[in-house]
């Protein structure tokens, strides 16, 4: 890589994966960073800032703010916007960054302004830029027929509704692509997809109209990180393989990198992931496929601890955001 | 005064009387400043406080925060923290500034390290100091017999309450005065009380065990600052005598200087104060008593516009904080 020429980076997602994959790159100064950021979040703290505040959901753009900041001197800052209340009628689950943004939306006028300010006031380091302006939620299509409204309602099926196959991902109403956003993959060196829920913080990106396209005609290399489990409602009993057919389903080509972890998650989270019906991820890819597969240990070595006052439920094990980041700095 | 030595001056309040004192005061960098704040408010954002998160109530502290912080470069902090949310089941009528020390005393476990936090963080010149740190409320007895609990009941008074006066002032449970407070005012060159309510912002610091002996045996010179506007409930029909009365009652002596302002308040004003049962405070001081009264216009020029999102009801007419200060200042 030159010394001189930064290479630009752009990171599509939302959720814990993202800020994993965030936190690891901010490290390397010669890149210069950006992330897409899915607006579709329905559950928790953004159903009120969206039915009740008349906004866009924020917790996506929320965690990757904490990601990109500078620790210091917004350390506190930093503490806050991870911070998720515990009392208080209708403030209890509430995350403070979301209340945040909300102030400042109605202080400024306009959220696409507050974002920018929180941004700035927490030193965020590269762009975080929404996947669109529109007011949007995803639609889910299963295998057995039945379609479900929200991102909420997919990450969180009824009945037995997890046991299907999603077979169809699109937004309703139809969303068009922020123009920051196509700009920013135009100008990439190098896109990054996944880790993270497949359907509700992966695709729900790709499918506002615009991303795909853009992904498709952007000369950048295209790397997709597999997770580590499967997910009940969204990757059921997936396999590595699996993934990769997904992601050629909605951007019509493989990525030209796969980075899989090969180190055994630890058996202890693998029987608690019974609990939820989620199982590691099995490394099925065939050294036949047209792209590069990156195996290595990439698995944090600390367990992550829920939070009692968050209402929804988090996984235990992560990606290490350093040898992540290590392996995929060594591919520009 | 000298030029190397400092004075200190302590303001003992709460509410925008105080902010309007302290946001004078600050300008004069000769000044060491320190502000005892009443915490015993129960009404708006401070129920939620106390009832739902089991905390002391901090909107007076919020107030002295704003008043005293540095403008630069916090001036979105400063923004924040006089935002109250106008949306959200159970968060609308809510100060963010309430919600950023519930935060933050969730986060540091302790209300005490929340409020220096939060003083630090937004670069805040000189103390501000809970009066106490017992959970406690105001007890009013009025002239009919009637005994009321809590600053918002008191505040706003059912029926024809408001008609009656206040005839004792009291605390309950008992609290006992923060020791941070006892040593500012023994150490005090001046102590401001006023303006403000009455009961509900000046004498609530007062009737705090400790505090009204304190002020009794300090070498300080008192003074106080008479309202402009009577407030129903409170100081109904009050003319100057009455509220130095009310002072010598509770402090078992006048104080040494009385600033009173002589400029006419607008007829608009006044009528739209007959709305509330208010009226200009008549100043019918007399020569004979041993203190001295300065006159002057201490009204500021423009109106106070109410914030439709807050819930309770907010005087028009205020002090100026410049010639406030500045009266302050020369009598040092």
């Amino acid at each position: 890589m030159s010394k001189n020429i930064k290479k630009k980076v752009v990171v599509i997602g939302g959720g814990t994966g993202t800020y994993t994959v965030l936190t690891g790159l901010k490290k390397f100064p010669q890149l210069d960073l950006s992330v897409i950021v899915s607006m579709m979040d329905s559950g928790g703290s953004n159903r009120v800032i969206r039915d009740e505040f008349g906004l866009l959901p924020t917790s996506d753009i929320r965690q990757c703010v904490v990601a990109l900041s500078k620790k210091k001197p917004n350390e506190l800052l930093r503490k806050l916007f991870t911070y998720r209340y515990s009392a208080g009628t209708g403030i209890s689950g509430m995350t403070f960054g979301n209340l945040f943004m909300a102030a400042l939306t109605d202080i400024y006028g306009s959220q696409e302004k507050a974002i920018e300010r929180t941004c700035e006031f927490l030193g965020v380091k590269g762009k975080i830029i929404p996947v669109t302006y529109d007011n949007t939620n995803l639609v889910a299509l299963y295998d057995n027929g039945k379609q479900v409204l929200g991102e909420h309602a997919i990450d969180e099926p009824d009945g037995n509704l997890g046991e299907h196959r999603i077979v169809e991902l699109s937004v309703f109403p139809k969303a068009k692509a922020n123009p920051a956003a196509i700009k920013e993959i135009s100008l990439a060196d190098m896109i990054i997809i996944g880790p993270g829920d497949l359907y509700t913080s992966v695709l729900s990106n790709i499918v506002v109209d615009g991303i795909a396209e853009s992904v498709i005609n952007s000369k950048a290399k295209l790397l997709f990180v597999i997770n580590l489990m499967t997910r009940w409602g969204q990757t059921n009993h997936y396999k590595a393989s699996d993934f990769l057919a997904e992601i050629k389903k909605y951007l019509f080509k493989y990525p030209d990198y796969v980075l899989v972890n090969n180190r055994k998650i630890p058996s202890r989270a693998v029987s608690w992931y019974k609990n939820v019906k989620s199982e590691p991820v099995n490394d099925d890819i065939k050294s036949t496929l047209d792209m590069k597969v990156i195996r290595g240990n990439f698995i944090h070595s600390k367990y992550y601890h829920k939070n009692i006052s968050d209402k929804l439920t988090r996984s235990l094990i992560r990606h290490d955001s350093s040898s992540l980041a290590e392996a995929i700095f060594s591919l520009l």
